[in-house]
Parts: C-alpha cells; sequence; structure tokens
C-alpha cells in the first residue's frame, strides 16, 4: 500500500485518479476504478446534463467507493456544477481555465476541489483560491494540455504548494510512472491514456486498437482537431494525438480548415464512423508502455504493485 | 548509498553524471563533479584539440576519480576520438547522430561507450551496436535535444535495453528527479544545467545568474541561436534557451536571419561580451528548481542526499 496526503484526504485505497477524459470516462469507467482502489473520475466535459445524469447513475449502481466529476473549466457554467455538487461526488475538478467563478460554490458544498493546471501561474492561482488538490499536468499528456514536462514541473509545483496535496499527470501509464510521481514529491498520479484503452471506457474498439498499436514519437500536440470538430479551444491549450492521415493532411492549414466547412462535416462522420485513420485519437507520449487492452478494475492494482516494485527495486545501502 | 548497474560499471559512488556541455564542461567541472563521487564528463563538443588537451590536463591534475570526455556525434571524426581514448577517460560519449563509424575504436580502447539518444529508434541502434550505456534524453533538456519527455520516454528505452544501464536526462536538476530516475528504471541520471550553474562550469557570471533567475515556462526550444552561431546542427536537433531579447526578434526569421551575415556578427560580439539578452543561455526546463549557484563537488552529495529523502518519503504500509 502507498499513503500519501491525497488518499488520506479522499479516503481511497491507492494514490492513482483516473482522468476525466470527457465523453470516454462514463460511470462505468469511474466505478471500476473506484472499485480496483483508486479515484475514478466521469469525464463531465462541457456539462451535457442528459449524458452526465446516465453516467453518474451508472457509477453510483455500480460502486460505493469515492467517485468524482471533472468539467472543462472554460467550458462550464455554474448551474451544472451546482447540480454534479447536488449528486454528491467525493471530489470535482476542474481543468484548463480559470476557477474562480466556481471555487464558492464547490467550498459552499464542502466537496473537495481538484485543480488541474499547465503552468506555474495557474498552479499560483489554484492555491491562492484555496484549491485542496492540484493535479500538475506535463504535455506528453494525452488529449489537451499545455507546453511544461511532467518531471521538471511537478516539484516545482510541490516546492509552491505547501500542505496540498499535488498530483503528477501528463506521461504516467505504469507503476514506474507512479513511483516517480511519489519521488517527485507527488502524492499520486492522474492517469489518462492507460484508462482510456480499458475495456471499460466509452471508446470505440478501433481507438483502443490504435492506442495499443501507437508509438510516443508517433504522437504529437496540435490544433488541428479541435478545428476539424469545431471545439472552441483556448488558444493557450493544444491537444495530444495519434499522428495520422487527417492530422498529416491537415498539419499546418488550420486557417483553411477552419473556413473548411465540409471536411468539417466530413470529419464528424469519421468520428461517427470510428475511422481512426480520420478522427482524432487522443492519446499521450507514454502508449509505448501499452501494449494490451485490460479492463480498469484490474489495472488499478497492477499499477500499484508496479510501483511497490519499482521503489523497491531502487538499492540504498 | 545509490547503487545501480552503472555505478558498479562506472567505479563511481553515485549515479550521477554531469553533461558534456560544450565549451562549459572543462577539465575544472568534471574533476569537481568527480570528486564529489559522480561521474565528471569533459565537453568535448566538435573535438577542438587544444582546447581539450588543456582541460584533461587540468581534470587529471585534479582529481584521481574516474572522468570521461562527450562529443557531439556528428561533428567528430575518427582522429579526435582516438586521440581522446589515448588520454584514458573512463568513459567515451557520443551524442546526437549515428554512433556507427566510431564504435569501433572505442570498442578496440575497451573504454565504455555512452550513447546518448533522443528517440526509440536511436535507443535502438545503439543497443544493436553494442553501447555499454544508454542515456535516454528528453526535450526538457537545455541545450541541444529531441522531441521526446523523459518521464514517459525512460521507462520505454529501460524496456528494450535488457541488462544494458539506461541514463536518464532532460529535465532533472535535484535529488527528487534523481529518485524519479531511478523509479522509472533507470540507471542513474545525466545532469546539465544545474552543473551550468556551478564555480567550476567554464561560463561568464552573467550566464550563472541568467539560470538562477530563469523560470522553466521561459525556456523553449528552437534554432534561432543555431543559425544565429553558424552552428550546422542537423535538422533533427533543436536547442532549448532562456527566452530574450534576442530570441523575441528572431523567432519565427530563421530564413533572414540565416543570410545576415552582420547580424551574426553582431551575435559573436554579444557571446564574447556574455551578454544574456542576446546570447543563447542554454538551459533545461529544471530550471525552477535552480535558486542559487553551487561548487559542483558539494552539489553531488547533495544531489543524492536529496534523492535519497525523496524515496525514503514515500509511505509503504
Amino acid at each position: 500500500m502507498l499513503q500519501t496526503a491525497f488518499t488520506e484526504l479522499l479516503g481511497v485505497d491507492h494514490p492513482i485518479v483516473q482522468a476525466p477524459m470527457g465523453g470516454s470516462a462514463g460511470g462505468a469507467l469511474a466505478a471500476a476504478v473506484s472499485n480496483g482502489g483508486g479515484l475514478g473520475m466521469i469525464g463531465g466535459g462541457r456539462g451535457d446534463h442528459d449524458w452526465l445524469a446516465t453516467e453518474l447513475a451508472i457509477a453510483a449502481d455500480r460502486t460505493d467507493k469515492p467517485w468524482g466529476i471533472g468539467f472543462l473549466t472554460w467550458a462550464i457554467d455554474s448551474a451544472v456544477i451546482e447540480w454534479s455538487l447536488e449528486q454528491r461526488p467525493a471530489a470535482l475538478m476542474l481543468s484548463f481555465g480559470d476557477p474562480t467563478p466556481f471555487v464558492e460554490i464547490v467550498r459552499d458544498a464542502d466537496i473537495p476541489l481538484i485543480v488541474q493546471v499547465t503552468n506555474l501561474d495557474d498552479a499560483r492561482r489554484a492555491l491562492d483560491l484555496g484549491a485542496d488538490v492540484v493535479v500538475a499536468q506535463g504535455g506528453e499528456a494525452g488529449g489537451h494540455g499545455g507546453g511544461r514536462s511532467t518531471l521538471p514541473f511537478v516539484p516545482a509545483v510541490v516546492d509552491i504548494a505547501g500542505s496540498v496535496p499535488v498530483l503528477a499527470a501528463g506521461g504516467i501509464a505504469d507503476g514506474r510512472g507512479l513511483a516517480a510521481a511519489l519521488a517527485l514529491g507527488a502524492s499520486g498520479a492522474l492517469i489518462g491514456t492507460r484508462f482510456q484503452a480499458t475495456h471499460e471506457a466509452l471508446i470505440p474498439a478501433q481507438v483502443g486498437k490504435a492506442i495499443v498499436d501507437a508509438h510516443g514519437s508517433e504522437t504529437e500536440r496540435g490544433r488541428v482537431f479541435d478545428i476539424a470538430g469545431g471545439a472552441q479551444w483556448p488558444a493557450e491549450f493544444s491537444s495530444r494525438t495519434v499522428c495520422n492521415a487527417f492530422l498529416e493532411r491537415w498539419r499546418g492549414r488550420e486557417v483553411e480548415l477552419a473556413k473548411d466547412i465540409a471536411t468539417q462535416q466530413e470529419y464528424s462522420r469519421s468520428v461517427a464512423r470510428g475511422d481512426t485513420d480520420e478522427m482524432a485519437v487522443w492519446a499521450g507520449e507514454a502508449v509505448d508502455l501499452i501494449t494490451e487492452l485490460h479492463s480498469a478494475a484490474e489495472l488499478v492494482p497492477l499499477i500499484v504493485a508496479g510501483a511497490e516494485r519499482a521503489i523497491a527495486n531502487i538499492r540504498r545501502t
């Protein structure tokens, strides 16, 4: 067992949080991770009420352990947060953007607030606002993120966080990454891509296969897929995906793509088909370490065992 | 004490290698690191014979401990390597480029060959060639490098390295980073920027101050300074520097800069003056963790103590 300030605060067995990946992290995935002893998170994204209601019911049905909900800070409004807090998640997580407008609502509900940040200024703001947990995310993460790297970024956040638990995110897919996170002074790891490649994630089978097949050097950050999908992300956040035919065709032609309605419509059909040559396959650089699909419930103890082994293997005399 | 396959192979006390930073890692720095129990490295760069002869004599004069020499693989020739091997370094390191033409010479001298790589294909090639140690460098490193990130890249190299020791490089500046490297399965850390910011490094005082003052988010990768300085680096390697006035003026205007001889001449005068607003200050993202200048000799045990503390702080029950 690995105990940290985070496991104590949240009352979970293991210092592993499954990233609230919008759309794919539904109730089944969150419940499986929580049943495995980590903190499962429902990926609320921009706050689609019907989707959330369905997935929250599934999570509540499948586990009695703590689970949380995450949202995109820049895309959410207070009403959805308030409704979500009424469902009594064990934690509410806000990523990408200024959490200021929502802090008081979460505090009033007496539910721990987890704030994910991608640079030191945002980490300072989260701490000043009274975040209960700060996630320091490096740009090697799959999906959206910023420009720092996890290994040097995490200890810099730890140095300003005082007693507030910090989680490391980005580039972590196995027990060695979790052990490294703890060595850096983090109180746990937030893991995305590895949990995306599970039977419980709401992804087409082809996406799971694409993640297993991909290599870290084939992933890259950019804006092409956000533009193709019509997502109005703030300029500071790009997203890391597996390089594919669509990206090869449109990389460097973002302005043109933004005006090309026919291609955008074709893109949404590619997504509907689950065509991994043409759609975004969000994945982090740690895909090198993901060589098979697991069930999320068995993944949590597997990662913990790997972390314990990694730490025990360090020879100190 | 932290023992690894690397410390055993090289006969050093600590799993810390000081990066062979061209020009600034002279004999004084290498000897100080080696006296501290790490492996000091002379930064032979492109192989300037007179500079090397001077610095090798200083190293030999100041320490009886093992030290090594590093070169830029793409810029070196066999004659310099042969001459260097005659000076009997404890290890010879080749970074950036194809080491194939030099492997046999190093092997014939029975001196351990360390090969630094920036992607998995190059790691595979180094292992196939029989490298004795592989350094897996992430792009958060200061100075030249590639596009991977240390945290996910190191375990991927470890997974193909078998019994060959792997060192982690890029983004490591303190004991927590070293502990994380060991947790990832590496046999030690190669550390650059932190040793650049020491009294023994051959740098103008202004550069040391600039590193101490800089933040990780102000460092970035690019080609501007290589172009300004007339360095003919292969396209796959960019370099990470602290953002300054020169970089702000020329970022995105690389083609123009390459033709602007007057600016290039002015640039070399800025370097001669040690003007950190105008010259390259090579520094990695881990500068956030560097808040004062140390002597390199005291830095080695300081980093080791930090690593031991970081590992001991992980609560296992």
